[in-house]
């Protein structure tokens, strides 16, 4: 028999407030739109996170989490070459959400929250940073193969992948166009080679 | 005699306003903070805003057309290459604003706005539209002068830099480093040559 993974009151909680922060705002949603969003009497919420800000947090880690499993998991596939790497790397980081107010979910989450609220900023800075670093790894990979040129300047490269693919998530969001980020990345791409 | 530019209540609570807008958050500052921080009456920000909408689209106008004057006088500097010209702008669109939640004040606003402020989203969207534009331009004029391949991928190119700014900008601002933005875009420009 199929054993069903049971959905919590907890996981219904955390995806309803999910969307409110992402497609509303953070600061201007309550705990009480959230009750009234999920159904989830008040108890049970703060039973589960004390505050606003533990579910803000539980929610961040829970997504850098996600991510960054797959990161690993895409990176050690040794099978492929480290172009193929790559490539499905910025895949996965160009996912797209429309609905958050600002295209990439953890720059609305940055952005919409304020300072009292930086060991989320925080968090998702070094989220970041690890993608940056997942990639110097692969680039070096990439350059011991000779796949890349050896002159690569691995750093800035690494940086500058990530920084597209953000700024492009948010340009192609404010021109409603899904289109911008694959096109610019297939530029850079070829620049590259 | 010097004549003195007189700075109006207007350009006063435009200021305050700008400044918390930008760094506590457009969505949970309230008129009536407006009016203690500015110390203008009521009555009198009322005279020349009906509302905080209003205020936030006069702000964003204001931005706007300062950026727009600067972008378009650099783009019409025939005396520097195309070259010159495209380091000039890029240089100009990498100002940081480090106290901004986000970086850059245009996406700050952009991702503190929910979709009621729809029409200020749309100017932020044109502007960005508007960027693009003038590096086509200056890209075509940059081929016509034979400064850059006649292969040279123009409209990709364009929305490529202006992506890797604003992502350069918000990326830099969750490491707090500001030397991460400069160091990709030389990378880019070396590729580019």
């Amino acid at each position: 028999m199929i054993k069903k993974t049971k959905f919590t009151n907890r996981d219904l909680v955390l995806k309803v407030a999910t969307t409110l922060f992402l497609e509303k705002g953070y600061q201007v949603t309550s705990m009480d739109e959230i009750v009234a969003e999920s159904k989830v009497s008040k108890t049970n919420i703060y039973y589960h996170f004390k505050s606003k800000e533990e579910l803000l947090s539980a929610i961040v880690k829970q997504m850098i989490s996600h991510y960054n499993q797959i990161m690993s998991d895409i990176a050690s596939q040794t099978h492929l070459s480290v172009t193929e790497r790559i490539g499905a790397l910025t895949v996965l980081l160009s996912e797209q959400q429309p609905n958050a107010l600002g295209g990439c979910p953890f720059l609305t989450i940055y952005v919409q929250t304020s300072h009292e609220s930086d060991f989320v900023r925080d968090e998702i800075g070094q989220f970041f940073q690890n993608q940056i670093l997942t990639l110097e790894k692969l680039l070096q990979e990439g350059i011991a193969k000779k796949e890349f040129n050896v002159h690569l300047p691995v750093s800035q490269i690494a940086a500058l992948i990530v920084s597209t693919i953000e700024g492009g998530l948010f340009i192609q969001h404010t021109r409603k166009d899904p289109t911008l980020l694959p096109t610019i990345l297939q530029a850079l791409a070829f620049m590259l080679k």
